[in-house]
């Protein structure tokens, strides 16, 4: 193996794949990266077993040639160092080449690394999925789903399921759901799919790969084709592979929780309620549930407090624009609310209770294709 | 107690104080910042028994009023809860009154908190100083002179002197050193004094303190006043007091470890040589002391190696801009050098050598009151 790469494209994908890199792998040959060079370019992977990433960079497209291939052949480095060694080289191409007994060289500018390869045969083969079940979604649209709701996912490995966000398509809408049953996050949105009548449900992706994927989405337009088989999910950008495991057991049914009807309907300026929650979390988070009271005012007035015996109490009125229905007073966990207000785009926001003991609901004014649902916490 | 004040300001001048304050202290009052209202303006203070800070916020001066004072006194807030409230009230006025029980209610904008204070009377006073030895630097100094030697202490307490950094005066000139007893950092610079011929040695404020202190410093040539005494030293900044206790134990004698002559005598690029070493540190990091190779090769280029029989080696040329004297191979902690170097300002440097087993120098060409020497490290 032998070639000269550009450095610029040659670190933005390493520092791709070395997203699904863990260092604390149980899998010696997992902390490394494979490269595999063949005459149309070079291929890099990596793979916690959880994830996988696969990039490929062209030897040259329209505009630029991006890599001299002497010689084709395989290799697998280090991780740990050969991220860190591309990244800090000093020249603008990067030369690497393959000797006996998998020694490997790597000279850019004034800097020569000699390091010790592993032997590739040994890593392992990433699956090849059936394209059956597919669909497609533009970059941005999907980064924002994945923020709107990977958030509420579970970290308690109790219910293994919940720490998921679950992928739902049906009559062309996919639906993303996250809870941690204390709180919920949907998101909706239509997609294009190749197959007729895509129906698919219990799909449930790790939070963990979701964030990940995140870091490596971008805010353009460009398309991903989502792969949906029973045990994977493949997000395949231009160039890029992005392989998931899904979570086993069943998702719960979420649909029925949430309220169709309401008895106080709220609307709200959007940053000062969540300004007002945020100082209220400055005493909550000291008490347990993060736990947040509030009640219905006259003049169109709500009032948020918090209390703690030890540390003192605070009080703040929010001037909403509409108040409608039945006065309420209802205590529920703020740094929940605020985790929501924290992703919603829209400058005002219902909130929907149906009783001091029931679920209540908080949506953004400007798209009923996201909703956010919290259960209220007891306080006597 | 009550009054109104500036929140920008108000804030401003909190957040030094908390520099001084840990949530960690043994001593339940001091985990509190200290309000004193008069009728001039607010002092405010912290305390961590190691360092304590005193600040005051003048009822008013030629530009601007800060402060409506309705009524004098004093509380003590825990500061944990405090710093943040005040950082995220809302308004551009803070009201700040005590009643009963040290209750105090701090309002702004619509926000009101309600926190339960603690008793001033059990707040213990600051020590009054005496200001006989004192001298005077501009803060831009000060803080340079701090931040390029600080790096050097040490952080074992196997031998605490050591922790700090040692200010010594004579003839004028204020020098300071830090070491670890691998590496030593000193930095010289001319003062002006109060007192007729100052002389004072073995002035060891601990490094944690100054790195506190540095936060503080402005980059401006506005005058610190440095009070020196046996066991105190008090910076005094405009509006603000900066006390930290000293270290006991006799710092080494470091004059004499410096090296009068040298065999081999290098100039290098800084930022080069710097980048040469970050990047052998890459592999340099998983050895024992860091180690790094340097050989004089011919053309007036050195050789930087480093090496791990486990992951690889790397090796990098630098070109000086002059070589002379003996021809020299040693090898020394590449961390140690790369601290320094980050904390000199000129383009080139010198290195001089006396032999692969004695200690070496690091200096700026374009000062002679700067200086690092470094230990070599045995590789045998």
């Amino acid at each position: 193996m032998h070639f000269v790469v550009d450095r610029r494209i040659f670190v933005e994908n390493v520092q791709h794949v070395n997203k699904s890199i863990s260092s604390r792998t149980t899998i010696p040959i997992l902390a490394g990266m494979k490269i595999d060079v063949s005459s149309a370019g070079i291929t890099l992977t990596g793979s916690d077993s959880d994830i996988s990433i696969e990039t490929f960079i062209p030897k040259e497209d329209d505009e630029n040639e991006y890599i001299d291939i002497f010689q084709e052949g395989r290799i697998v480095l280090q991780a740990r160092f050969f991220v860190d060694i591309v990244r800090k080289l000093p020249g603008d191409k990067i030369e690497i080449f393959v000797q006996e007994q998998f020694a490997t060289t790597i000279r850019s500018g004034s800097a020569v690394f000699h390091l010790n390869g592993l032997d590739p045969e040994e890593y392992p083969v990433l699956p090849k999925l059936s394209e059956e079940q597919m669909f497609q979604l533009p970059q941005n649209i999907l980064k924002n789903m994945i923020h709107q709701t990977v958030f509420a996912v579970s970290t308690q490995e109790t219910r293994p399921v919940l720490t998921g966000v679950n992928f739902e398509a049906e009559d062309g809408v996919l639906t993303c759901t996250a809870t941690d049953s204390h709180r919920l996050a949907m998101r909706k949105v239509p997609f294009e799919t190749t197959s007729d009548d895509l129906i698919f449900s219990n799909i449930v992706v790790p939070g963990k790969s979701l964030n990940e994927l995140n870091k490596i989405l971008t805010d353009t337009d460009d398309p991903v084709d989502v792969v949906i088989t029973d045990t994977q999910v493949l997000f395949k950008l231009k160039n890029l592979l992005f392989y998931s495991r899904l979570l086993d057991g069943n998702y719960p049914v979420t649909k029925t929780m949430i309220p169709e009807q309401s008895k106080t309907d709220l609307e709200l300026p959007r940053k000062e309620l969540l300004a007002t929650l945020e100082r209220a979390f400055l005493l909550s988070k000291e008490i347990k549930n993060h736990v947040v009271h509030l009640r219905v005012l006259e003049n169109n007035e709500i009032e948020i407090m918090s209390v703690s015996s030890e540390i003192g109490k605070v009080k703040e009125k929010v001037t909403c624009e509409k108040v409608k229905g039945e006065e309420i007073r209802i205590s529920f966990n703020g740094k929940n609310l605020i985790d929501a207000l924290k992703v919603i785009d829209s400058d005002h926001v219902y909130i929907r209770f149906t009783g001091a003991m029931s679920p209540f609901t908080l949506q953004p004014t400007d798209t009923d294709q996201m909703l956010h649902l919290f259960s209220p916490v007891r306080t006597y």
